[in-house]
């Protein structure tokens, strides 16, 4: 039998007893005539207790540092887990990213894989030893440690899966899967047993927090299927793979929301080509990403730009704009931290022309005002009043009918 | 001006104030106009606390995963103390033992350094940055992480320095420098402002815990000269150096205690030639180091063997000496933990027989037993009951008036 990547999170190792339970699945996946490489996080809350740390000393550390503190976490996980593997009477090993070669560029804090260079783990593999590999992190060529941003666990074990042609990539989590919306907002949620890639990486992008998007993307590029499963239950969970004739498509699959943006507006901003390249290369070059964008309809020669993008980069972006308001001989900007996005995400949506329109008055039915639009082939998003987000996750859910037998092009 | 390497032990980044503390005094000395290299224990009691986190999951965890769960407490250290100084407008950068070319043998958990690569370091302080290095921990040529054992900071710290050809290394510790007695047992134990490499060799492998042995054996073997401070308060402290000719020579430098060892004795053993070869090299296998070893005159061709050995070693070594008493046919074995070695060292008893019979008369006034005696040109170590340790120790140094000025080779 073949490779299988089992990543466990946080909640996942947040204790001894925990950590023991994690040895146990794992060996008896292992015991089941696979080759197990497992990737683990740190313990439970370890990661904001370092960065609580940190803040103690300075609020701007240098993110390389960070980077050095917080792989710490990752590297107490594997080396507890293979303890546990171990005193249960199996081999196993462990790694921090840079034994195993996951190479990244050095975009500190939020670094992207480069390559992955298995022949350790296949060499271990072959001894028959469980592999136990820290998640989150990396190794520039120049040998500094790097994170791949919140949630780049699940990249790791994607990245290693594909590097290893494994069998299948699985992530254990504390939910049980994919459901049709937050099951705490909406209790008669439903679990989506299968989704595309590109509906997951949608859902991922506009709030769903179950996988990154990152492994998303590194899953479709590299062709990993991916299972997420609950680390506490036992249950089908949702497999995120290439869509295929046989697969169920429903025309929605799923209402999210996000509530971790904020919104930046430029008002007055002279109407001139190039004129948005100016605004946002600044921000770029700052290693902001930047989510929805809308360029209002010129008046008098002059326009307003608004974008939104994570609270976290908001401090950088607001003293990165200041300049260029300035530069551009804008009339000035304003930001607003009481937003929040609502997204509908479906394949089928793509053949299903008048979905957004119905969105909408979903939305006007229930007084909420829409502040932006953003639509992809598969997604409707509209950015809202942070107040009336769960109001129009619960409206939507119910309008499009999600907690009954999934409606499929078929049945419609 | 010339680099300087000064290494600040657990005890001295214990938390966030004590951190920054440190900071200011690496800043200090670099605004004296020295390249700094800072080399790091982890904070206060974290190595401890993962000791028993690991100790919850496994009674014997393999070593390796030992080291690799260990080696996190001072990358998290180095971190902090870059961001530190960082935040004090000064360039910093961090680096874990494998970073810079700590290179070791396998031995986990208490690896020897056998080459240090200091490329990237030369060239952070060639760019005016102070470099932040983590002790304790080294790498393999197979990229495992390796620690260099308690103390183990120490002796990176001397190796750095000679790699580098620093102008000295400064070790700033919990306690003001050597002195001629444990201050909390003699309280009017005096500091010694200098010693030779020899002397202090001797202190450290009979409980002076002021200095790795290890790296005193490094310094001496690399010519670099180990400034023993106090992290909290000012004062001269301990040079520690080559023996020369203009430097004062007491005939005892002072009198150490160790109660961390165990005894085992062999009975009843054929006594031909090759048996001590039989009983040691299996122990030596094991990795476990003896310290006194003693064989007694043989009666009817049987002898006994005693040794001591670490407390830590002592399970490991009885399940080995088992197979050794039956293999031999020797009549058995015991162990004995009530056991404790007080010495006295000095460079000037090389030429003033008679300190031994003096040290002895001692003991026997007080009423304690002698059980072992160890000697060298410079040391002579008893083992005694434990209880009595303290007892031995007071009465020594009262008896060779290291609470005087100190006797040299002229005075007396």
């Amino acid at each position: 039998m073949g490779i299988i990547v089992q990543k466990f999170g946080g909640s996942s190792v947040a204790d001894v007893e925990k950590i023991k339970n994690v040895a146990r699945r794992v060996v008896a996946t292992k015991l089941a005539g696979h080759s197990v490489v497992v990737v683990v996080s740190a313990l439970g809350d370890t990661t904001d207790e370092l960065v609580a740390l940190a803040r103690q000393i300075s609020l701007t550390p240098p993110e390389r540092e960070m980077d050095m503190l917080l792989a710490t976490g990752e590297q107490i996980s594997v080396a507890l887990l293979a303890m546990a593997i171990h005193a249960m009477g199996h081999e196993a090993i462990s790694f921090t990213g840079y034994q195993i070669g996951i190479l990244t560029d050095d975009s500190h804090t939020k670094a992207r894989i480069v390559d992955v260079r298995p022949e350790r783990i296949m060499c271990e593999l072959e001894r028959g030893c469980i592999v136990v590999v820290a998640g989150f992190q990396g190794v520039t060529v120049n040998n500094d440690i790097t994170t791949l941003g919140r949630g780049g666990s699940d990249t790791t074990a994607v990245a290693i899966a594909a590097a290893l042609g494994a069998e299948k990539c699985e992530i254990y989590t504390d939910v049980e899967g994919v459901f049709t919306a937050d099951p705490r907002i909406v209790p008669e949620a439903l679990l989506v047993p299968e989704i595309t890639y590109e509906e997951m990486l949608e859902m991922a992008a506009t709030g769903a927090k179950v996988l990154q998007l990152r492994s998303v993307e590194y899953g479709r590029n590299h062709g990993v299927v991916i299972h997420v499963k609950s680390s506490f239950k036992d249950g089908a969970g949702t497999v995120v793979k290439e869509e295929d004739e046989g697969m169920e498509r429903p025309i929605i699959s799923g209402v999210t929301r996000d509530s971790s943006e904020g919104k930046i507006t430029i008002f007055g901003v002279p109407d001139r080509p190039g004129i948005a390249a100016k605004v946002f290369r600044p921000l770029a070059a700052a290693n902001i990403n930047m989510d929805m964008i809308v360029q209002n309809v010129s008046t008098e020669g002059l326009t307003d730009i608004s974008f939104t993008l994570s609270l976290d980069d908001l401090p950088t972006a607001e003293s990165v704009i200041k300049d260029i308001v300035e530069e551009l001989g804008a009339k000035g900007y304003n930001t607003d931290t009481n937003i929040a996005k609502v997204s509908i995400i479906g394949a089928g949506m793509k053949s299903h022309p008048g979905v957004a329109a119905e969105m909408f008055d979903v939305l006007a039915r229930n007084g909420i005002n829409i502040q932006m639009i953003s639509t992809s082939p598969i997604k409707i998003a509209c950015v809202i009043e942070a107040g009336q987000v769960e109001t129009a996750v619960r409206e939507l859910h119910d309008h499009f009918q999600l907690n009954e037998e999934a409606i499929t092009s078929e049945t419609l």
